[in-house]
């Protein structure tokens, strides 16, 4: 029987739901946002099911953000943008998560907020997953 | 003689400019930002001159990351918003720091990138500094 409860993420991670996966440990699994606000925008999310990253306890929240620091220094391999943005928001997805957004513009972090998000489709995304695939 | 490339952050970290201080140790600053987007806009410091959060080596990123942690927890109970909200942004000041802001609309994270910022003063920001300290 489904588990109501369980968010999208969970979803993912079971693999009930297929992403554009870049990264898994045990503890993690990062793919890419499919609602981009720029070019390599990707969710890292704890294997743990806890609401909030603030809920997560010490060693899992050390371990997603170890993660973290893996994927941001990827993403600035392969795509060597000016920044990469990190960000915790809390009311999106009630699934422990950061986004990690590449950016040379300032306009791209701030279409997170907005509704004005780049088109993409699932060749794009694809191909961009096969390149930052560790 | 004045050292011209070092940031306004390493100034408060060697207290030759004043600061809202909540938290100090070893590795870590963190005061509150005097131009808050939200009540409680905290900047945690690494102690560690490096120009972005991803120019950290793995242990002064982790102990960056611990005292995000245990800022959040505070502003947490102290002021209790719905949510917490951090963030790397980059193109502001060169010396890898985190903000964490409090927030319960989705409008005060938004205020992070444009110049509709609230009020505030030296007598609201004393009084909530002395209510987060450690």
């Amino acid at each position: 029987m489904e588990n109501e409860t369980e968010s999208i993420f969970a979803k993912i991670i079971r693999g009930d739901i297929p992403c554009y996966k870049i990264y898994e440990d045990d503890n993690t699994l990062a793919f890419l946002d499919i609602h981009p606000v720029s070019s390599g925008h990707t969710l890292v999310v704890s294997k743990t099911e806890a609401p909030y990253v603030w809920d997560l306890n010490p060693m899992d929240y050390q371990n997603l953000m170890e993660s973290v620091k893996k994927i941001a220094d990827r993403l600035k391999e392969v795509l060597n943008p000016d920044y990469i943005s990190e960000m915790v928001v809390g009311y999106d997805v009630k699934h422990a998560h950061v986004h990690l957004i590449p950016f040379s513009s300032p306009l791209d972090l701030q279409r997170l907020f907005d509704t004005h998000k780049p088109e993409t489709n699932d060749e794009e995304l694809t191909q961009l997953a096969d390149r930052l695939k560790f």
